[in-house]
C-alpha cells in the first residue's frame, strides 16, 4: 500500500502525552505505513508533563514544546517545520489548537468530535475551508477496509434503494461512577467543561452515526433523542435511544450505550435497501455480511473473494489475516498522506483520497446538539 | 418431562386447515409431550375445506365441523367433548371463537395477537376472567428455556437493576410486494380487516415486546413509535420503530421489521442492568450469553452448566442436543396441560407453571394501539 | 410433511425405562409427525421395572411385557399387533431383540451402533437381510435437513471431486471418572460387556463416521487409529484419533473425544472436494457453509434461499425458526414410517426415502472393530 | 508499550524486494512499536532488482546491496552499522544468510521454515548458539496476546494435565495449480529447491505445530504422518494429516491443508486437560475460549475481564479495539528488540522477553522431517 513518496512528512502532536489513550494510537497510525515521522509536540496542557512526554518520545528537546501557540509559531517559522498536526487533546481544545494550526499554514488532523460546542464547530469550518490547508478529521473506523467496501456498494446499488439504517456503539466501562475514581479517560468524558455538553452521544454516537451517513450516503433530516445519565452523579449522558430520517424516506436507529455489561466495544452497522443488506461489527473488521434478497447470505471478507476496489485500495495484507483498528486508523493518516502529497503537487486531494473532513465534523456536531435539544424538550422531533 | 397424567387431554382446534402454517406447528406442539390428542376441529371458515382438512388430518367425520359455533356447541353436549381449544386462525377471528369457547366451558388457547382490535381485546379480556376457564396465549418464545433461565435471572437479581431493554425482531420475507402474488400468509397478514391496523407491530413488534417485558419484569410506561410502509401499496407497516420507557426509569427500544434482507426470523433480546447484562438470539436459541459486569462473558447453554430450575423444568434432552421451535411452542402446550390437569383437581394452575395468558394479550394490543396512536400523532410519547 | 395416512403405525419398544435416556428421544421422535402409536413395551431387563414403566406411559397392561422374547411372541400373534419396533437397549442386546422381531415378522428400528460385536453384527445383517422386513437404524443424525442437503449437493457435483473429509463428535462429560458416581448413562457405555469393546469410538466415533460417508458418498478403504483411556480405571477408549483413506484417493481424519472440556455434543463435518468446501456443525444444525472455490462464502440456512429438494422434504418449518434434534431423529422415524406404509402397498420403500440401514449398521462395525484392531497393534494401517 | 530507548535500532533487510509478501509484513511489524529503523538492504537476489527495491522504500543508494555477503561485511564495517537484519528470503536461503550476518557478530531475525533441509538446520544451530547473538525466528502467531495468556494459563495449571492438542491451518489458495501461472508465491512455495522437501508441512504445518508446543508446553516423542498432494503435477505436498504422541502420555492431531476450499487462513488451536479446555482461532485472535471443567464456557478476551499479565505486556489497545496480524508479528519484533537492548547491557535476554529462537527453528524442521519420513514410509510412527 502506501509507500513513503520522497521520504516521510514530518509530524507533530498536541496532546497525548504520558498516561493519554489517544495520542499513542495516533502515533502508532501515523507510524503503520511509513508515510509521517513525529517531529515535535506540545504533549500536553501541564508545560513540565508536555516536555517529559515529548522527551520520552525521543523527540529533539527543542521541538517539545509548553504550548501549543508556541508550537505553531515555531514551526511556522523552521524550514524543517512539520507540515501537519495531530490534534488529540479533550474535545475542548480541538477548537484553539485547530486554529492556531491552521492560521499558520500547517495541515490539521484532529480527533472527533471536532470541537465541545456547536458554536466552535461553526466557526472552525469556516475557519478550515479559508484556509486552504486540509482539515482530516479521525472518524478512524471509516478506515476500515469492509466499511470502504460497504460504501461502495451501496453506491454502486448492490443493495437498491437505502430504507433502513440500523447504528449501535455499545460499551461497558462507564456501567460503575468510574469518573470518581480518578481514571483520566473517565474524568473528562464525563464532565461537561472538556468534553462538551454530550457524553456518550458525543463520545462514541457520533462515531456510529458518522459510520451510517458514510456508507448509506444519507444525510438525516430529523432526529428523535432519548438520553439518559443513568449512573447517579453522572453529569452527562451514557444511553441515548434516537430515531433518525432521512432524506428520500429512509429511517434509521441508533443506540449508543456505555452502560451496556458484556460490550467492549460493540460498533454495529447495519443498512438495507429494497435489494439487499449489509451487516458490519467492529470488532470483527475484516467481515461484511452481505444479502442480495432472495438469495443465500454471503460472507465478504477483506482480501477475500468479492473484495471491491474501495476495499482493496486500502488492504494491507491477505484474507483470513485479520487487520485491526490500528491498520483502521493508519488507512485514515495514509489518506492523510496522499492528500497532502498531492496538495503540494496538484493544490488538492484526489476524488479518490477518502477521508472524514470538516463538513463531516460540522454534522457531527450538528447531530450532537440536535439530540440535545431533542431529549431537552422531552423527545421530539428536530432538525440536525 | 411432561407426561400423560390419565391419558392425553382432549383439544378441538379452529383454524389451520389446508394451506395454513401456524395451524400445523400448533398440532406437532401439542403432540411432542403427549399431552393432548387432536380429536375435532373447524379447521376453516370455507365449510367444505373445514371438513376436507379435518378428515385430512384422520378426524372422526362427525367431528369434522363446518363452524366454531357448531363446535363449541356439540362438543360441550358430549361426554368425550373437548376439553381445550386451539383458536389458530387470522386474528379478527380470535374473538368471536374464544368467546364461543368460553361460553360453552371450554379452555382456550389462542395465538397471538388476542384479538384484531383494542375493544375486542377488552371485551375478551373481561369474558375470559370472568369465565373461570384457562386461555393462554401462545407468545411461543416465551416457552424457549433460555428465556425461562433469563427471566428467572433477573428475578434473582443477577443483573441488578435493570436498566436496558433492547428488543428486535427482523425479518426480511415482505420486503417484495408478495402479497399481491396471492401468497396466502402475507396476504391476510397485511390486510387490516384481518389482521388489524397493525401490520409488522402487531404480527411480530408485539413478540418482541412480550419477551422483554417477560424477561425484565417490567412494564412500560410510555412509548414512541415510528411506523413505515416502504413497499408501495402496502396497507399496514412492515417496519417499526419504538422507544420505550420502563416504571421504575428503565429505557428501552424494539425495532421489528419485514423488510430487512438477511434476516429470516432475528428475533433478539438484550437486557442490562447495573450488574450484568444478557443476551439471546432466538435463531439459536439453546444460548444465553451472560456477562457479570468486571467478569468475562460466559455461555450458558440449554442444560449445560450453570442452568437454574426454571430452564431445567422445561428441558426435555441434554446439552448440546439444541431443542428448537417447536420444543419451545410445545412448552406453551405443556404448560396449558399442566394448568388444566390442576384445575380439575385443584381448581386453579399452581404457580410454578408459567405461560401467558390474557392479561397478556390485552397488554400487547394496547402496546399495538399506542404504538399506532403514536406514529399517527407524527411520533409523540403515548401511554400503552 | 409427513401425515397419518389411515392411521399411524402400531410401535413397540425394547428398553427406554424409567431413566434411560434415548428411549425418551425415541418416543418423542416417533410423535412429532404423528406416524406412530406406542402401545407395547418391554422396557427393561427388569421385569418389575418394565411393566412399571409401561403403566407410567400409559400402555395396556397386558401390553407391558417381561421381556422382548414374549413381547415379539405375543404382538406377532395379536390382529393388532405392532408392526414396528424401536430397540433401545444397550448395545450388546440390540442383536438377540432385533433377532427376535425381524423373525417374528416385525419390522425393526434400532438405535446405532448395530451390535456389541462384529460377529453379532455379521449374523445381524444376514438375518435381516434374509427376512423381508424393514430394518432401520437411528443414526439420527443423518436426518437433519442441512445434512440432507450436503450430501445432495455432494452428489451434485457442487464440490467437485471430494478430496477431503474431516469428521469430528466432541464431547467433554466423561473428562471425570463418572460411571463410578452410579451414573446409569457413563456405566453401561464404558462396560465393555454392554457397550462392546469400543467405548468412544462406538458411542460417537461411529456417528462422525456414518455422517462423513453419508454425506460424502465414500467408503473408506483404510483406517489407522490412536485410541486412549485417558481417565485412570476406565475400561473403553475415551478418545480417538483416526485417519482414512476413502476409495478414490479422498483422506480423511476422524476425532472423537468424551474428555474435551468445553465441548457439549460438538459432531462437526467438513467436506471439500476441488470446486468447493461445505462445513456442519450440529450444536447449530440449521446452517450448512458452502463455499464455491473462488467465491464467497454463503450460509446456507434450512428453508432458505439456496435450499434443495433433498432437505425441503425433511424440513417442517420456515427458515429462521429452528428445528433441532428432536426433529433431525424424528425423520428417521417418518423416513421409517413411509417405507413402512410403502412396503405394504408395493412391497418395498422408494428410492426417495432414505435412513441409515443393516449395511451402514454393519459397516459402523467393522469401523470400530477396525479402529481398535489398528490401536491395538501400535497404530497401523487397516481394512475396515 | 515499547517504546524507543536511546532511539530505534538499526535494521537491514535480506530479501522482501518488490512483488513480495512477507517482506513488507517484517517492515511494518518492525515498524509499529517504533523500535526498529530500516537502513540497509539485500532485498533481492537479483542485484538489480535488488537495488531499485531499496530505492523504492527510501533507503540510501550505498546501503541497498547486490548481495547479503556484501551487505554483511560492508555493514559490520560501518560505525552506524545494523545491528540486526531480517531474513525474509525463500527458506533455501536462510541458512547462507544467517551464516554470513552471524559470523559478521550482527543479529538474526529470520522468517520460518528455519532452512529448507534438516542439515542445513543443524548446521545453523550449531553456529547461533556459538555466535553469541541472538537468532530470532518469526513464528508470528506466537505474538497474539491471547496465545500468550494460553501459555500461560496452561503453565499455571489452569487446564490440569494436559490430555489433548488439536492443531489446525487450513487454507485454499493452492485449490488449484496456481504454480503453473506464475504466481510468485505459489512458484517457490510449491518448488522443493527453494521451499524445501515439504509443502504444506513446511509452510503452515509447522507454524501449527510450534504453536500447538508453545502453548501446551510439551514436546512430541513420536509423530506419524500421511501427507498428500492432490493437484496434479504438484511437486510438494498440499494436505497434511498428522498424529502426535506427546511426553508424558498426551496425544494430538495434526490437520494443515491448502486445498480446503472456504479457508483463508484458519489457524486453530485447541487445548484439553482434566481441568479445563481451550480453543483459539487467528482469525478472531482477539478471543480466547476457557472452560474450566463443569463450569460455563468463558468468551475472553484481550484486554478484558480475566486477561493475564502475559497477555498485557503485548497488549497495545483496549479491549474491543481488534489487534490484528500485524500487531501479533510486531510483538516478536518488539521482544527482538527488548533482547537485543538488554544484551547490550547485561549480555543477554530477560526470561520475560519470549520469543521463538534457534531451538524452536530447529525443532520444526526435525518436525517436518519426521513428517516426510513416516508419510514416505506409508504412513508409520517417527521420532521427530
Amino acid at each position: 500500500m502506501s509507500v513513503a513518496e520522497k521520504g516521510p512528512i514530518r509530524l507533530g502532536m498536541v496532546g497525548g502525552g504520558q498516561g493519554a489513550f489517544i495520542g499513542a494510537v495516533h502515533r502508532i497510525a501515523a507510524r503503520i505505513d511509513g508515510d509521517f515521522t513525529l517531529v515535535a509536540g506540545a504533549l500536553s496542557s501541564d508545560p513540565e508533563r508536555a516536555r517529559a512526554s515529548g522527551l520520552d518520545l525521543g523527540l529533539d528537546p527543542e521541538r517539545c514544546y509548553e504550548s501549543f501557540d508556541e508550537m505553531a509559531k515555531a514551526e511556522a517559522d523552521r524550514d524543517d517545520g512539520i507540515e501537519a498536526v495531530a490534534i488529540v487533546t479533550p474535545n475542548h481544545m480541538h477548537y484553539p489548537a485547530a486554529k492556531a494550526f491552521l492560521e499558520s499554514g500547517i495541515h490539521v488532523i484532529c480527533d472527533k468530535p471536532l470541537t465541545s460546542t456547536l458554536e466552535d464547530a461553526e466557526a472552525l469550518a469556516a475557519l478550515a475551508n479559508a484556509s486552504g490547508k486540509l482539515f482530516v478529521l479521525t472518524h478512524n473506523y471509516s478506515g476500515y477496509p469492509m466499511i470502504r467496501q460497504a460504501r461502495e456498494m451501496v453506491a454502486n446499488g448492490a443493495l437498491g434503494t437505502i430504507r433502513l439504517v440500523q447504528m449501535e456503539y455499545v460499551q461497558d466501562w462507564l456501567t460503575e461512577d468510574l469518573e470518581s475514581s480518578g481514571q483520566k479517560q473517565a474524568a473528562w468524558r464525563t464532565d461537561p467543561a472538556r468534553s462538551g455538553a454530550g457524553g456518550c452521544i458525543g463520545d462514541i454516537g457520533t462515531h456510529a452515526y458518522q459510520l451510517g451517513c458514510f456508507v448509506s450516503g444519507l444525510t438525516s433530516e430529523r432526529v428523535l433523542a432519548d438520553l439518559t445519565s443513568f449512573v447517579p452523579g453522572r453529569r452527562v449522558d451514557d444511553n441515548v435511544s434516537v430515531l433518525l430520517r432521512f432524506e428520500g424516506g429512509a429511517k434509521g436507529m441508533l443506540w449508543a450505550s456505555q452502560v451496556a455489561p458484556g460490550n467492549e466495544n460493540a460498533l454495529t452497522l447495519r443498512v438495507y435497501g429494497d435489494k439487499g443488506g449489509l451487516e458490519w461489527h467492529q470488532e470483527n473488521p475484516n467481515q461484511l455480511w452481505f444479502t442480495p434478497f432472495g438469495e443465500p447470505k454471503r460472507l465478504l471478507t477483506r482480501g477475500g473473494a468479492g473484495s471491491t476496489p474501495a476495499a482493496e485500495r486500502v488492504t494491507r495484507i491477505p484474507a483470513g489475516h485479520p487487520e485491526g483498528y490500528l491498520e483502521g486508523f493508519a488507512t485514515i493518516y495514509s489518506e492523510a498522506a496522499r492528500a497532502i502529497r498531492a496538495t503540494r503537487s496538484q493544490g488538492k486531494a484526489p476524488d479518490s483520497v477518502i477521508f472524514p473532513g470538516i463538513a463531516d465534523g460540522l454534522s457531527g456536531m450538528r447531530f450532537i446538539n440536535a439530540c440535545i435539544r431533542s431529549s431537552s424538550s422531552g423527545g421530539t422531533w428536530v432538525e440536525p
